[in-house]
This record gives structure tokens, C-alpha cells and sequence, in this order.
């Protein structure tokens, strides 16, 4: 089955310890799509301005990327610069330039608007609902934000929580959404305003699912190098989604499979700069990937002692 | 078989933001033996001052604490005030008297020397290495340390390094002792100075074993109400080498469910202040919080997509 995203399509520059990339592939959307596509078709919405190397967007076209919803708008595109030191934990924003993402209004395609999984990038919490109300009764909505949005529209925010079956964040946003330092008070206090599940991403630190009745933890491949952190999360979105909408199981089994293949992916998202690493990620990698991880925290139950 | 703990045995006192408790049972012995005696005989080797209210260790002795190797010394006792904010990630110290502590120098009873499993709690690295001169031949010993001592004591720590078996460290300390920030590389780094076993702690976050090979991860137990979290790397370690000993096997299996129980015994211990919850914990408790850590990473793998 097909996944709509809405979100960013932008272009990185980022530094790290370990070299620097200009104007490469970036946005929630990118990242997204370049996970999800592995696992089942993608269908994308967003925007960009006249001078995006659209071409370098071919690759995605090839995987089962639809952009017949991709706007191209006149004037610059969404660019970010940003810079990790050694603990590769926080991103430091150099520079950020909106451009044509400012005036960003979601248009769904005809041809999207059945599609049964959504996946709402972090966007303005106000396009997010109209987005829901341009698309016909999905499986399963999910959405994802940030602290700018919690910050400057968090009633919208709340409004939102109601109309959608899934939230990812991590764990800093989710703490300043709920004002709950406990994670557990957190997510019950999100699934309080209408979710049914929610994610809540920690990094390195591996993931939480929160269902009504039960927690799912996820835990983050212990990579010997990261290279460039950045998409991480979005990645493990769209290898959770992805998943998801290739089996179209939501069985709490699955999902916890699903969550598996989101931190997978997003393991493999921080190995090289932008999309290049989920690009050449293979299905059998990513496979063996979750295997890897299944092995990371299997433990025999004892016969006696 | 039984355990030779070697290490603190203090009085501290803890505010949170749920409360605060006055000279209650603290240091690392202490935690550690209430966390190990659950599963098997404990030998505890420390030092108390003469205003130690040494009867509120009796429920340690009950339980199979065995003090033979508890000093009496003239003057006060090793006193710790902290207190924790709201986060209850890291404490902050208001005052530390060492008191008799400040001359402690372990000497180990004979009848203590044959125990086949040593923990060397976080003391002067001088004195864990004095401590392994006077042993006969354990199947096991593991060492803790802190950054007191990574800061003054370096070249003592990677000394015991070549003498120990395997070392329990959290992440920080492990960052601190290698200059490493990555975890995978930090244990790597301690494992080429003789440890064949690298446990980093990471809290409320879980805990990595680092073996020669192979690599397992241990959840951390997502409690909805954490009350005081002082003790719970001692209650981890109690938990996994109290595991090992009861069990004598130190297969890589087995290792793996010691983990568990190391990381269910440190959920427990920050339940209540001090010892108090480790004291009331029973064995079946402690099982049923095992079963639920593995309910918490379970998932099967997929039949087909």
C-alpha cells in the first residue's frame, strides 16, 4: 500500500567532524521518502523553489517516489546549514532560509487522496490538519513536530492530536509538549488528547512505542562511527510507515516489527551525509539489519536457578 | 556461590522533588550488597565510624550479608548530601565528608579470600588493586570506578584494568576513562587494556555488555514514578554479578540474563529512597520485572513480505 508524506524538501549544508557537504538533499519529506521507498511506493508533497537541482531528485523517481504533488514554486528553496560537534547529539543551526517553504500550502493531488497511510512531516500544525481534511479516511495517520511549532502553536498542536492515530517525536519535544519530565507521564498524557500510539524517538538512545495497554522498546544499532546525524528521525519514520504500509498488518506485532525497521533505518541514515546511505540501502542490508538488532537484546529465559 | 563486595558503606542525604530522607543507609557496598543478597551470600568488606547506626544493617545480615569484614574505626562515618532536580538525571553534591573513609584500607578476612566472585566497588583504584593481592584465584572480578578517580588516578585505573575480568562503568565515566566519545570505541579501548567484559551504564537509557564478539543491550525499565535514583549503578551491578554467582555460569547466555537482572534491580532500587525497596524486594518480584524487560524488546519476526 502507498504512503502520502508532507513536509520539507529542502537543501542541507551541514559540517561535522568529519567533512563537510554543501547543498546536498534535505527535509523532512526527502529523508522520508528515501527510507519508506525502500519497503513500499511513496507518494510526496511539498515544495520547491526555481533553483533546486531537481534532477537530484531522479533517484527517488526511480525507487517509487511519486511527485506529481511536488510544488514548484518561483523563488529560492528551503535551505539549512547546520554543524555537530564530536558528541554528534545536537545539531547547531547556522543559517536557516524558509524561501518558498514559508508560503508552503499543502495541495493533495487527486490521485493521492486515498492514499491509506499518511504521514504528516513537521509542518505547520495548521497545514497538518488541512492537509487531514483534504485526504478520504486513511488506515492509520501519524504525524510528527518540532519545538518551533510547540513553542508558537501549541492549542494547534493540541487540536491536531485528535484527528490523527499516531504521533513520533522524541523525547525533548515530547516533554515540552506534555511539560512532563517522565516519559512513561508523557506519552499517556499525548494518547490522553486522542492518539492511540505514540513514538517517542531517543536518539542513540533507542525508541519507545506507547500503546494504550503496553510499551514497546526499540533499542538504536550501537554504530562503531556516525557520520552526519542529521534525518535520523525522519528516517525512522518513514522505515516505521514504510513497513507498516507494505504488510498493511497494524497488529501490535507488526508494529513493534515496524519500529524495528525504523531505528534500522535510521541506523543507517546517520552512516553517510543526506539520503546518500539510504539511497544505496539494499532490502537484504536493511533485513539484516533488524536481525542484527533482534540479536542485540535477545536473552534465553533461564530454565532454573 | 558467594560474592565478596569490597567498598562504601556511607550515610546519606537526599532531597528530590517527591521528598527528602536524613542519614539514611548509602554507599556503594551498601546498595550493592541489599541488591545481591537476594540472589546469594554476600561478604562485605568496608568501614563504618562510631556513629554508624550499625543495628539498621542488620536486615542486610538477615538476608545473608555476612560483615565479618566491616570496620569499626574511631571517628565519623562517610557522610553524602545530594540532591536531585527535576529531571533526576544527575546529582548535585552539597557535601562530602569521608570521614574514616578517607583512611580506609581494605583488608580482607581469611575466610572471605576464597570467594569465586569479586566486585570492586568505586574506591581508590590503589586500594582495588591491593584488594586483588590479598584473593585466592576468583572465577570473576569485576571493578567499578568514577570520575574522581579517572581524573586523579588514571594511570592506577588502565594498571587494574590488566587484573580485572570485566568492568562496570556508566557512559560518562567510560567517555571520561578512554577519550572516546563514541561507547562502541570507549569499550573497545578498555577491553585492549585486559577486561574481556565492558558493562556501560546509561540510566533511565539501559546498559551495553561488550564482549570480545559480541555486543548485547539491556532496556532500562520505563517507570512511570522514579523517586530517588542514588544506588542504582550499585544495585545494577549487585543484580548482575549476585545473578552470575547464584548461578555460577558465566557462559554468554547466561551473562545476558544477568544483565537483566541487573537492570531490573536498578528499576527497583530508585522506587524509594536508600535500600529501602531493594529490602522489601522479593526473588518473585524480581523474576516478574525480568519477564516484563523481555516483553518490552519482544517481536517476532516476520512469516513473510
Amino acid at each position: 500500500m502507498s504512503v502520502l508524506v508532507v513536509g520539507s524538501v529542502a537543501l542541507d549544508s551541514v559540517e561535522t567532524p568529519f567533512g563537510k557537504a554543501d547543498d546536498v538533499l534535505g527535509g523532512s519529506a526527502t529523508f522520508f521518502s528515501a527510507a519508506a521507498s525502500i519497503l513500499t511506493p511513496v507518494q510526496l508533497v511539498g515544495v520547491i523553489g526555481s533553483d533546486y537541482p531537481v534532477e537530484r531528485l531522479q533517484p527517488l523517481v526511480d525507487r517509487g517516489v511519486d511527485l506529481a504533488g511536488l510544488e514548484h514554486a518561483d523563488g529560492p528553496s528551503f535551505r539549512w546549514r547546520g554543524r555537530y560537534g564530536h558528541d554528534l547529539n545536537a545539531a547547531e543551526t547556522l543559517e536557516t532560509h524558509l524561501g518558498v517553504f514559508s508560503r508552503f500550502s499543502p495541495k493533495i493531488p487527486d490521485q493521492f487522496r486515498s492514499a491509506p497511510f499518511v504521514f504528516l512531516g513537521n509542518i505547520d500544525p495548521r497545514l497538518q490538519l488541512d492537509v487531514l481534511k483534504q485526504v478520504e479516511r486513511p488506515r492509520l495517520v501519524a504525524c510528527d513536530t518540532m519545538n518551533f511549532w510547540i513553542q508558537s502553536r501549541r492549542p494547534d498542536i493540541i487540536e491536531l492530536l485528535k484527528h490523527v492515530d499516531m504521533v513520533t517525536l522524541n523525547d525533548g519535544e515530547a516533554r515540552q509538549l506534555t511539560e512532563k519530565v517522565n516519559l512513561v507521564q508523557a506519552a499517556k498524557w499525548i494518547m490522553d488528547c486522542g492518539p492511540k500510539h505514540v513514538i517517542i524517538k531517543k536518539g542513540e538512545h533507542g525508541a519507545f512505542m506507547f500503546n494504550r495497554d503496553s510499551v514497546f522498546f526499540g533499542p538504536a544499532f550501537p554504530l562503531e562511527n556516525v557520520f552526519d546525524p542529521t534525518g535520523a528521525g525522519d528516517s525512522f519514520a518513514g522505515g516505521f510507515i514504510g513497513y507498516l504500509a507494505r504488510t498493511g498488518d497494524l497488529s501490535e506485532a507488526n508494529m513493534r516489527r515496524a519500529v524495528m525497521y525504523g531505528s534500522a533505518m535510521g541506523s543507517f541514515a546517520v552512516e553517510e551525509f543526506s539520503t546518500a546511505r539510504l539511497m544505496s540501502l539494499t532490502r537484504a542490508e536493511l533485513d539484516a539489519r533488524v536481525r542484527d538488532l533482534r540479536q542485540l537484546v535477545t536473552f534465553e529465559e533461564e530454565l532454573s536457578t
